[in-house]
């Protein structure tokens, strides 16, 4: 008797966000392993005999190794359970899914994975912005602004990033924006290039600033990290 | 009296896929707008009263101006209607948006964006494939593979689109992916580079076939445009 793992990406936050599908596989499940940012309300929908399991991780702190949580997974789905690995946005997009999925196969359990609304689609709408405009903004992308240590990841495309052409979506890279700023106007993105920061996106307390990327970059400046979004591109209306 | 529009994203087509606040939304509107990709079963969640009214945009098919699907939303909510115009896959994502928010805004008009699963985020999970890795698949992007002619659009930033280290979604690429495929090899992606193409991603359907860049460049040699999406970067396990 083997258990079976749905990863069920949570969305942005807001539990009204939540796909039919996710409420289901929670309803159904007798585990749900959890990150901080998942959490609250969305529990709600898991079952009340369901084990509710913390595995948090959180930008900028100390985290249960990657290692520990893949194991807790195998070891909950080996009892037979319906465990559902519960992750922000959609999991599929800077949730290392990777690492959990190999420790499943590793060990012969069977798993699927749920989409979600990306936090990145949630604070494009609750900012009233298409990530996508025909002819002006025709490719969009998704990177990340930290690295293990928090700070720039090295080896950035930059062609790819200072196109004035694209937007983009900044994730975990409020303590780098400075930095990434720096870069992205020394390669020929102009300073004035509308910019949106977005925390607690899809949260009660979800906070939107407009500013130019040159602007955002001075505010920003000695910020610690924290789980808020960068947009930068043709934003403007 | 004023109406009031929310332009809702209904996901890839699976109706589990739709968000609690999509279905709430269609439950209390008065008018339902809809292209053709986002119909069936998801427009069973519109309350028996509300107009249903079908503004079908097919790729390589003759579509409605898109001035007259702005002028409809305009009209019905003028009469103080509560319309949901909906859309498939994430809304802001190659949804147009920008030109019919633009109507409502002349027209005084107030409207709501409820982003929705992407159907790149979809045909990733349903492919079981992150669309991010740590390390080797650092960056995401998505692209129209067709202008509005149906070819390779003009002005591509092929350093962004040819780089190993990311993962493409090509949206509408299905008729252009040939001369895509010779653009990214002729920029240095190698030929073997994997690929995915997903046709009909959250419907009864779907299909996913795997290949590499060039191999799946050699195979649609000669398709016509179709609601697709092809993948591309280092999807291989």
């Amino acid at each position: 008797m083997t258990g079976f793992v749905s990863f069920v990406s949570s969305g942005p936050g807001d539990p009204e966000l939540l796909t039919l599908k996710a409420v289901a596989r929670l309803g159904a499940a007798d585990a749900v392993l959890f990150d901080d940012l998942s959490a609250g309300p969305i529990l709600a929908h898991a079952s009340p005999g369901a084990d509710l399991v913390g595995v948090g991780k959180r930008a900028g702190r100390p985290s249960p190794k990657q290692d520990h949580v893949s194991r807790l997974l195998v070891d909950y789905a080996a009892t037979g359970a319906r465990v559902v690995r519960l992750k922000s946005g959609d999991s599929g997009i800077f949730g290392r899914l990777e690492e959990e999925i190999a420790a499943l196969r590793d060990a012969g359990i069977g798993y699927e994975i749920i989409p979600g609304v990306p936090s990145a689609c949630a604070a494009a709408a609750a900012a009233g912005i298409p990530l996508t405009r025909r002819l002006t903004a025709r490719r969009v992308q998704f990177v990340t602004g930290a690295d293990v240590t928090g700070r720039l990841p090295e080896g950035l495309n930059w062609a790819a990033l200072a196109d004035p052409q694209a937007t983009t979506v900044v994730f975990m890279g409020k303590g780098s924006f400075p930095a990434l700023a720096a870069g992205l106007i020394g390669h020929g993105l102009p300073p004035d290039t509308p910019a949106l920061l977005a925390e607690a996106v899809g949260h009660a307390d979800q906070r939107l600033t407009r500013a130019s990327i040159a602007n955002l970059a001075g505010r920003l400046a000695g910020t610690g990290p924290a789980p808020a979004l960068i947009l930068y591109g043709p934003l403007a209306d």
